[in-house]
């Protein structure tokens, strides 16, 4: 096990100062245009040369008819050629000293015949030259710390603390505005993996749990290919950093489109949930879910148990929530004598306090994001809330206009209102210690929204995606309690 | 059975010519208020009473300081008074000849007690005048179509062809904006039915069964109290029309949370299984479910079987979605010679044709929105498609840019380009009859996806919310099938 980035053999691969470039021309079309495109575009500060047989500059860089004209050893090479000349590429590398590599490049492993042996070079290539790959058929790499994103879609640059390890490159680029969109989030760093010749899953579980930068880990599996070597470093990391996993190639369909895309063999749906386990990994059952779960793992506390007080002022919410939490093994407790007569004053006669908390109507609308949820973490009978957020800025803004402030007033007085009410949440959760899953079925257009995930608390978009999230906090927490228990 | 709208009684409290408001005032902060700001703001063309002890006008309209004094008879009386004094307003009305209501007051059935002496007070007045109405402890009546929006939050105005009858007014008004940012849709009418004391669920089905607008019936349900008369009217009206429902109170905990909010009695999951079946209606298993599955129903045609062909560039997206497919009982066909000689001058050498159809990297993207699923609707062997939308305007943008193309004229492009696509896809799901169902992890803040959602053809946000809605449409066949054998 690594104990630092450095380390490991990913570390120049994400964090290179100088990178060789080969397979970026001026005909803006080409694959390996876009991703120098990219990289330039997203602020990479290092040195890139590109190489190319005929070309004197390349997206306005000098270039290099040769690797071996280079001046200097490039921290990496990223090749994105035609697949014959991958391998001649990958030796020149090897001879001018270059010792990291990413392979974009398709055509080998997953489309079977003369693939595998082309696969099969490639690795021999890098054992002679001790050089160390990701891919071949992969996307590239990204690391928003350092303003690397070598894909061939813009990122925008959003820094954020999931680490992303992923055998389809399209769970990477694909997920930059979603993770945008729907959280505020980018990658810490992102590895696409493809056809796993040289570097794997492992390595990437490795460089993650000791990046500083990542708070969980997310995977993309379609096959491991190594399982003990990867429950064993699996099982290390998630003591100290939770990972969340999604797995596509359970079923007979899944396994052949799996087997089409990258070559690789899936099994049986029951092995690996049992590898998951013993690997203390949550395991995802959506695309949805992988990011849902990674967005709450890396902004809440965990909870030490699995009852919960879903605290909403409207009923349906609530009631679809209660029926969410039990169907994950979420238990809602009747809330003890001491807390029902701290809540009394806020609770209208039209409420309920029978957990869903409903408090229908509230007079004063700060109560919701203080006073009310204050009492609730106090429960000894609680591990943590839901919360609905009908939230909707423009009913404060029909509000503050009813009572005769200017249009000017008004922006300022909701920017003030929604930042008031978003910081008391987070300092809330904070101070008890108490994971607190919000839900709204508004997006981050809505200034709550994005208020509350911006200050580190989660807010995802239904009940039931909120109550899965949490019943995935409590289940980390126990696959993880069992690791230690085993250890001891 | 009811052949049209205006034989229901719900027809006047959806279609009002004038309305008698009760509970609204100069104060903005009233509920009463707020939903009377939401009818004007929105657009209604009827005429408004409002009925206030003191006020001359409210909200600039000229108030009555008893119903009696209203010039006309409004076609229906809209309650939001305090609790106590909703029954002698109801009888007020009754004596003014008022023949419809909604009472949006609080404080009956649900909280017990009193509450439920209150409840059949107000039936005995309604009974006495012949009086239906929805509600009490309901949030209001919706319909896009004629402009009515009687509710505390403003719609938008959005129309749209989903017709809900819910059990908590949250699923009408808080999705107003989820429906708008998801599918650019609105409903065409919503019901909020509350406390169901007069006109229940069953005659919300009714009356979406025969309001044209309507193409697909959405239900929030947390109790069914007229078992029976549901399900022989559901059958007749899911025939034509599908119906799709969510169940909250199916978990013991679903249950006490239902009893608390509408004070209904909430059946074991098994039973309400046995009741949707029964009736045709497909079952939803969240929120989020029920709108995917009415986006997807409204959208597009039905699939004649479970057999579908996914059209992928990105193997990942196209794994997840083949592995979903098969979790929800939809079958992968291998495609037949014919298609695959067709197909041929299409798929690059990287490229897989096993089902799901991945193109990787396509020359021509015009293929991908035409010739492709053209032939891929062909296939004799197949009953419809998943194709998956990477769709950035972005990378077209950069294409277009690189060639040299002005800023300007970038802009005109890419909007005649998604035209162009958008319409080439809806046009080939109306040609062959068959069902497409997109999925993209972009928002309709990306034009393809506005544009595709827009020219009818549904695009939800994920592979596996994608599988899962054509799913229900094989199930909802299914289930349609089974009713009209039993009849024969």
């Amino acid at each position: 096990m690594i104990t630092s980035i450095s380390q490991s053999p990913l570390f120049p691969i994400a964090n290179p100062k100088s990178i060789a470039f080969f397979g970026a021309s001026n005909n803006f079309l080409a694959m390996g245009s876009s991703i120098l495109s990219s990289i330039i575009s997203d602020g990479f500060e290092g040195t890139i040369y590109p190489v190319h047989p005929r070309e004197k500059t390349v997206l306005n860089l000098t270039a290099y008819a040769d690797v071996k004209e280079i001046p200097k050893v490039a921290d990496m090479a990223f090749i994105v050629l035609p697949t014959k000349i991958v391998a001649q590429a990958l030796k020149a590398c090897g001879e001018k000293g270059i010792r990291h590599a990413v392979i974009v490049s398709a055509g080998f492993n997953e489309v079977g015949g003369d693939g595998v042996e082309r696969q099969k070079e490639l690795q021999k290539i890098a054992d002679e030259y001790n050089i160390r790959f990701t891919g071949p058929n992969c996307i590239g790499v990204v690391n928003s710390h350092v303003k690397l994103n070598a894909t061939f879609l813009p990122s925008e640059g959003k820094q954020g603390f999931i680490g992303m390890a992923s055998q389809s490159g399209s769970f990477i680029t694909q997920m930059f505005s979603y993770l945008d969109n729907r959280f505020g989030q980018g990658f810490s760093t992102g590895f696409s993996l493809g056809n796993e010749a040289n570097i794997d899953m492992v390595d990437c579980i490795e460089y993650l749990g000791a990046c500083p930068n990542t708070k969980v880990i997310a995977l993309y599996i379609e096959s491991i290919r190594q399982g003990q070597k990867f429950i064993k470093i699996a099982r290390k990391v998630s003591k100290n950093k939770p990972i969340v996993a999604f797995y596509a190639g359970g079923s007979e369909t899944g396994k052949r489109a799996c087997l089409s895309h990258t070559g690789s063999l899936a099994g049986p749906d029951r092995l690996y949930d049992g590898v998951f386990r013993q690997s203390g990994i949550v395991r995802a059952r959506s695309i949805e879910e992988l990011f849902d779960f990674c967005h709450a793992f890396g902004s809440s506390p965990r909870p030490k148990g699995n009852k919960l007080i879903i605290q909403t002022h409207s009923g349906g919410p609530g009631a679809a929530a209660a029926d969410a939490c039990e169907r994950t093994n979420l238990e809602l407790p009747m809330l003890s004598s001491e807390t029902l007569e701290k809540l009394a004053p806020f609770i209208p006669h039209t409420g309920s306090v029978n957990n869903p908390v409903d408090l229908t109507y509230t007079k004063n609308p700060l109560d919701f994001f203080h006073d009310i949820p204050k009492v609730l973490l106090e429960e000894k009978g609680a591990d943590g809330m839901l919360i609905y957020f009908l939230a909707t800025a423009g009913m404060v803004h029909q509000a503050l206009s009813a009572m005769g402030a200017s249009q000017e007033n008004i922006g300022t007085q909701i920017k003030d209102i929604v930042e008031l009410q978003c910081k008391s949440i987070a300092s809330l959760m904070e101070t008890y210690g108490k994971p607190i899953i919000g839900f709204s079925f508004l997006t981050r257009d809505n200034p709550f929204v994005a208020g509350l995930q911006d200050k580190g608390v989660p807010v995802l978009p239904s009940p039931e995606r909120a109550a899965r999230a949490f019943s995935a906090m409590v289940e980390y927490m126990r696959l993880r309690d069992k690791i230690i228990q085993q250890e001891d």
